[in-house]
């Protein structure tokens, strides 16, 4: 028996995809970071797919973090002009976590190499709640949600939440 | 009769009072808002009273701006360190309209003298609808909604959506 | 008789309309602009128009800077997500002249009254020369050159180069 | 007897002069602030002239928030590359008062006309305390001190430590 | 004939050495890169030597921009007050890659230790083409272009362009 | 015997602790510094516990910064509301130095796996001295302190003041 024990966090994971060409139906890497939470026995909150603007984005966020303390937002960190995911995240962020993106591109340059350079990714504190952006392959996902952000998010929540 | 004109732009206006002591009964300034926006037929599609906390104030802002064309908040304007409604609004301004805390303090001047330029005030655009920032004061209000928020509206939301 | 007085400034004006739609036959405001600087006797360094495009406005202000010693850009300024002409300089100007822009405003208001709150326009200064960005009307072409410009050039052009 | 009034603040001002080129005897705007703090029964908390570099102006600065509730900083508010008086200061404003400037300029425009857009001034909090940055000329500091910063010190410190 | 293929990206390349002592002559580093376009048989679009200057930097790389789909900039990018690459840069970048900088440093840190951390670099997009500040020594130079750039060139250019 | 080379730095260092909770007594952090500072005859110019607050901590970084010409702060880098380390000292970096947070990660990883993610640090030059802000763990500071800092102290004063 635990005694003198904080609660354990229990998670409430949300998951947006961000895609002007994809829906439900076609969003495999947003399946796939459901499937994830999935396995690790997480709940999922939200789950939405949003076209490539940022006042839609910063909207679908805000009714995921009304109900998650941890959401996950897919695609649209690309280098083209319509590429709009951290421009929508990034001004909300209240703590940065800059390691996150870090840590990500570290570990996909020992699977890609150097194209690793080219991922960007970002995860920061809103409000006492985390939030994550990463690329929308779904090699990607399954780096960042598996090896980085699974592992870590009761950390990061309990450290967000003092 | 007109002819070839554009359909006039049905306003629905919105109301957020950031306080963290007054409630919906006592929230003076928001009803006095609430009493313009009646005076000149514009329906209220959102009101609502939130402490002063970025991510809440964010959070109603989101709501607000999914179903009225134009949103007010009033208060969490000042000086001191819990004032965080310039803050909340800010980085998610598309576009700033500088003129309006410009032209606020200009009037405010008028009545007041030069203690008008502790009134802080900010306007811009989130997704071709306005959103403003003001002071919770009765007087403010009523110079800012009545004076220029009314008049220019129409306009302002034209010019963001052509 | 004054000795040992500075050679007064020789003045080299450029013009850079920002529109979409124009081209240099239909480009009003620009022409007045060149019609002002003519009757001032001041030397056109450079004139071209360029559409909304973050890049091409840089690129053709970098131009006109390497030939003239102040540039007026006009257009551009609205509140649609096309307008990009304060994006775009913005963060060139190594130095703001806040005052530039109210100043503006508070003239247009004594012209058209509340609506002067919408004219975004800036100033500043990139490598000791003078550039200013002002919206495309043929009104507030005028006014911002007539009696804001032409009037303080030297004066700013002095300040920045002591 | 005062009944329910709270004490009212007691003020004590600093003043720091920036400039390259001047001394404590030779730096007569620093003076004309000094004689109307006096004229005000203000006593004068730390007194300092500082060339235009960052490092410097921020530390002097610090101190002299140690022993004062209100600091004015004059000069190194021009528009060359060695003017660094806003640079330094504007980042460590905790709240901009952005209508001191904009007032600061209405004023001088009624005694100088357009050339008022070229003063740069801004003012904010700093730890529950009152900073303000104005040009070094004579005319400037007395418009800034006599007819804006001293009529509303007091209202600025009540609302910045409520 | 071609099938379901597109065009391979045809390189053009620029070099900016900004140096304040170095000429043509003795701008090792800039020939260095030259040397390694010329391995990989990408014609050299611009070349150019420039002072320590944010408004010559910014001039120089637009013109290169306009006859070349990636530049690199070597030199300026130290700690010292004159060190101004990085700040000439860095605001006209529409896309940032982060990660750049930081695989730049991870592969330094395997050849020089722990002084890799000093190595101050960035990467990003304009108007769809690629620039890249490095440090102007022979060996970051050498580092960046073959080990990081080249390798990666077409690939930026094709993410930034889809 | 060495001719005509430069005189070597002579390394004087502060300690800020950055705690509300700590004082001197039970500052193992602080007191784990001092003593690396120590084994390397590196003289303490510079030691005070401060809490959480930002005008605090900058009033502390600039009387250290007075007497020293590096400062660690420990503490106050976490991802709660409460802890502005990082957002008191960032703004006031005149060159920032990405290379030691990353780096510092990148040791921590090798030591902690994933959770190095949420280690947050910064490094820069103000006024030609450096700066470090790290975590106020004993380990994080031994890390940071020992492997890093000092090893590179020289070197980035050195090319901090060319």
């Amino acid at each position: 028996m635990k005694v003198g024990h904080e609660e354990p966090i229990r998670l409430v994971g949300g998951v947006i995809t961000v895609s002007s060409t994809r829906n439900r139906e076609s969003d495999t890497s947003g399946r796939t970071i459901i499937s994830i939470y999935d396995d690790h026995s997480i709940p999922l909150g939200h789950y939405e797919v949003v076209p490539d603007r940022i006042e839609l984005i910063r909207e679908e966020l805000t009714s995921a973090l009304a109900c998650c303390n941890f959401v996950v937002l897919d695609g649209g960190t690309g280098l083209t002009h319509d590429d709009c995911t951290i421009e929508a995240v990034s001004p909300l962020l209240e703590k940065r976590i800059d390691g996150f993106g870090e840590l990500f591109r570290m570990k996909s340059y020992d699977e890609i190499g150097t194209a690793a350079m080219l991922s960007r990714a970002i995860a920061g504190i809103i409000g006492g709640k985390a939030v994550f952006c990463i690329p929308g392959s779904t090699g990607a996902v399954k780096l960042a949600v598996e090896s980085l952000i699974i592992p870590e998010i009761r950390h990061i929540l309990t450290h967000a939440n003092k």
